[in-house]
């Protein structure tokens, strides 16, 4: 199918999941981000009457004709394409709410940034940003860390929602990436008591597709831009 | 099927919007807050090491043997079960797209009284709340209706993801509920400007199931221990 990936030029963000689920699935994909008007023509679909279908906000994806928003959503239908999700019902719904507890823990390490508005710089909302990150690192992060650690560890095998890879994996693997950039000191404290998430993520960038797209000029740095930030001060 | 419904005692909560799909589809389901040991049942299927599939936080909905955690995946499944959803794979994804955007909206709806972290009183955070209330009342939210009721508008006739009626109509009027008991004085204002929203939710409302849902004594009320609170201060 014939695919173009429609996001904000520059930053990985939420589109990052769904180029390492395009990647993996060694289909090819035009990233509109890298393109001249992309943003423009992003902006357009977003916007015009003439659409019937629109997202509320990027990542979104054209397959063919259709146009498919919301992050979870578009790594649904890739799973189902490509093989990057299980088959059966129950499968599928059991990585899909893996996924979907994923996109809560992304919001929060977010607002952990940003917790008065997105419309402000960070400099703006920096003593809420403090204590926001407390509560971030000492009760949220450790719980969601926690549990995905748990439910890797019961599959009890190499992926976290069943035999094979699914966009789970990938997710995660994108998650860890991300929390290890924003939060050094925060992960390093909690990936001693959380060991399955270091292997998952091992595993996942030692994917032949994956590694070659990591050290590909397709793969964006982690940047103080973006969906995880580093600021040393929210790292405790 | 067997179903059983796991979620906070004495708040509609996030659980309200499969209450709400459980309603519409006539189905039987034990709605295990209002059981004597329900909510130590849901913490023990959430934290037991013989649970191989344990969701994060509910609501999650026991059908049959399986547990399904997250919102928007139980009303996906709900959906295809019970005719509350598109069939074809187009109609369910964009359905799916809205229930997701809708649960972003409701997420930050939430965090306007809880900017800071979950597990403090509102009390304890009520400057950051009044900082973000002015964000969410004059960006987030006209954006939000804004966009919903765009889309009813281009979907041209009386529910949002096309000819019949789906879970995210449901959503959507329970969204519109409980925005109208929070900001009464922002929704007045924005409901002018938005006015396909006042007439799904009324469609959804006088549903006889929803209707008769409305007036049992299953329906809870609205209360500031809830996702949806009235607090006047942050309504401007």
């Amino acid at each position: 199918m014939n695919y173009r990936l429609y996001y904000w030029a520059g930053i990985q963000g939420r589109g990052e999941f769904v180029r390492l689920a395009l990647e993996e699935a060694g289909t090819k994909y035009m990233d509109m981000a890298r393109t001249e008007n992309g943003e423009d023509e992003m902006i357009q679909l977003m916007q015009s009457a003439e659409v019937a279908r629109p997202s509320f906000a990027p990542p979104f994806l054209q397959a063919g004709a259709a146009l498919i928003g919301q992050t979870a959503n578009i790594l649904q239908f890739l799973g189902r394409e490509h093989g990057l999700a299980p088959q059966g019902e129950s499968g599928r719904l059991w990585t899909h709410q893996l996924q979907l507890t994923m996109s809560d823990l992304v919001d929060e390490a977010h607002d952990v940034h940003h917790p008065i508005s997105g419309n402000l710089y960070y400099e703006e909302q920096k003593p809420e940003a403090l204590k926001r990150a407390v509560h971030f690192r000492e009760e949220r992060l450790p719980k969601y860390l926690g549990y995905f650690d748990r439910v890797q560890d019961k599959a009890g095998g190499k992926w976290i929602a069943g035999r094979k890879l699914t966009y789970a994996d990938l997710s995660l693997f994108q998650i860890v990436e991300g929390l290890r950039f924003a939060f050094p000191r925060a992960m390093k404290r909690l990936e001693r008591k959380f060991a399955a998430l270091a292997g998952l993520h091992d595993r996942v960038a030692n994917r032949p597709r994956i590694a070659a797209y990591l050290t590909s000029n397709r793969r964006l740095p982690f940047t103080n831009a973006d969906l995880f930030r580093h600021y040393p001060e929210l790292d405790g």
